[in-house]
């Protein structure tokens, strides 16, 4: 392993925030609890559970804390707020989604089409954005969940939720709205008490809080069926004993990243665009796979094209820079990104497309350093592409730019 | 709150020891990479997620790790083998299970009831024993799954669930079986392998790890289908970024535990046995809820006849003492326990029954003091009761035999 580390795959991933493992540490061995018993020890700890959720409740701008519920991940959020829905209404057939969602999402509407259910999936346009009109027209009196993501994983590309959830409502108050939040918490404010969003889910790995750690919003009144039945936690929503240290975890993390985020809007969005600019300024065949345009600030999506990112991966990764090249979830496979070809990236970029994405922690030196090494490895790989006239030509045309 | 903490109530929950929370602290702060990374860095986590893989495997007597899914916690592994059956066979609507399961697993089944499955609820004795032909017949060609407990989490009881699956099996090769084993993880020996169960789960924060953090063992080839779809972690069966730090905990907490198990058979036994003799012999209306006979080494529940449970364990509290009258998942509820119901103890004692539950870190001294205390604190409620003239009955009984 290289001696130096620069992460910067915070969408994978984030390092947990000491002060948040510091919250944790004296639910393991300590007040260690179970928060359902009847006695001082367990009550103590049923206290600081509420803190968490109020926290989580700040943090998601829910209205009140019975409309947080924590869940074990991202992934169990998702398919409680989707199952929860669909069997909740069992005789409306048809979800509305997006071709860009997370596995996580799209693996569960394959699996809900399975089962007889019709989805319809939104293309999105080349800067990765919805069109409303193809919405609206597809909202039927049957359509019982419209889901959307509310960053994109891989591109950073904000979905406008807001209006998504009022465009449903108007065409049929019955539709739920479904957001994924995953890669929105602590990179832009969440306020879902004044949408009309029923359902969001978050993670709180994504945010500086452990793995093994969610959340769900659920808008007061919104009626689901749980995923996992069994004891009274969660108001009877979600069986199973409470993951105390991880879920104050969470909720201090929540508090950091409400404290965090104008560092994140400004700092580290500098960084990003400073990273993103000297690539694009010294590779030329890199090309940004988005619009510069409405994203969160931590992300960036290139495409080197002609050559192929599981290189330009391996060659970072000799250098201690850790990226991806797309969803955690989806790695091992060589199948190209469908939030990529979703956009229409041309199929030159598509197998050369690189995620970067920072954190609170990401430094300038890292930065720089990476802008350094970048040109240097892209030049090395560009050598050994079977595509070297086209990357003459391509060379050719950008200098002369 | 009292200075001293006695805590008797590790069927609840347990105090994570602190190996387990030594060995998660790297994966915090330091090692936090996602493991599904291409990068060194994610590499590394991936390995230690394959030594505890192979850590619980071990303990819970697995051929091989590829039997070793993690999830969430108990109540997810027991939905995720019940639902994970049931949708595998929707043509199949019958199970059969026993009267005495733990809530997770018993409203689980009063959900598929709703949505049309027939379960056979099988009885106790007065010892909590099940009867053998009683289930043999009740196996029919329809018949899904047969589920049980591995132990009793209110008496500790422990049901012959190798012999249950012989029966199963013989009966109906087809049916599946699953075993809740969450109380007997780290009270008695597992070996999954030597049995035809098809389905065993385990919750890590019963035996010394955190809270949060669950196993589901399934025999080789055995098909189901997954409770969270999303991403390809856990061999496509379980979506949802690792829950790294605690998966490496439960890992340890496993190691842990197979060590433990003499103490638990021997010394943690001897004490529990102390606990209950001296209340059976100094408390004129206690009575045991359990024959002395098959049960895990650290549980007794014992009836107070004529009082409220929960008087006990308001006046335990004030000692410090802490201990729980059933569930923590059914705690809050005044209903008597289904539990000591499904055995017939005499209406007398049902509201005033007690569990007591030991782990490796009870001392002597503790069990002492609970032994002392105990007799005032039932004396002192005794005088409290509506029952009078039958307490001073059942007083001149128990004095003259």
């Amino acid at each position: 392993m290289a001696d130096k580390l620069i992460y910067l795959d915070n969408n994978a991933t984030t390092k947990v925030d000491e002060k948040v493992v510091e919250a944790m540490l004296p639910y393991f061995s300590e007040d260690y609890a179970n928060p359902g018993g009847m006695y001082d020890f367990a009550k103590k700890v049923g206290h600081k559970l509420q803190d968490a959720r109020e926290a989580v409740k700040e943090f998601m701008g829910a209205n009140d804390q019975k409309e947080i519920y924590f869940t074990g991940c991202g992934s169990e959020s998702a398919n409680m707020a989707i199952r929860g829905v669909v069997n909740a209404t069992p005789h409306k057939k048809h979800i509305i989604t997006t071709k860009v969602e997370h596995p996580c999402v799209l693996n569960t509407y394959k699996d809900l089409e399975k089962q007889g259910h019709k989805v319809t999936y939104l293309g999105v346009d080349a800067d990765g954005n919805l069109n409303f009109s193809e919405l609206e027209a597809a909202i039927l009196p049957e359509t019982a969940l419209v889901s959307l993501m509310a960053a994109n994983n891989e591109t950073g590309i904000i979905f406008p939720y807001e209006k998504v959830a009022e465009i449903v409502k108007q065409k049929n108050p019955e539709t739920k709205v479904f957001v994924d939040a995953v890669q929105a918490a602590g990179k832009i404010k969440m306020d879902f008490k004044n949408t009309k969003v029923d359902f969001a889910g978050i993670s709180g790995h994504k945010f500086h809080a452990p793995k093994g750690i969610g959340a769900l919003y659920v808008k007061a009144g919104t009626p689901f069926v749980p995923l996992i039945t069994g004891g009274h936690q969660e108001r009877a929503k979600r069986a199973g004993t409470e993951n105390t240290a991880s879920i104050i975890g969470m909720g201090k993390a929540a508090e950091l990243a409400i404290d965090a985020l104008s560092d994140e809007l400004t700092r580290v969005k500098k960084l990003r665009d400073k990273l993103e600019r000297n690539i694009l300024q010294n590779v030329f065949n890199a090309r940004l796979n988005s619009s510069t345009g409405n994203r969160v600030p931590n992300t960036t999506n290139i495409g080197f094209e002609y050559i192929e990112g599981e290189l330009i991966l391996l060659y970072l990764n000799e250098h201690g820079i850790c990226a991806s090249s797309g969803s955690a979830c989806t790695s091992g496979s060589l199948d190209p990104s469908h939030v990529l070809r979703a956009m229409g990236v041309p199929f030159t970029a598509l197998h050369g497309s690189i995620r970067l994405s920072l954190s609170r922690y990401t430094t300038e030196e890292e930065i720089d350093y990476t802008c350094k090494v970048f040109p240097e490895i892209v030049e090395k790989i560009n050598k050994l592409s079977p595509f070297q006239k086209e990357l003459a030509e391509l060379k050719s045309i950008k200098t002369h730019n």
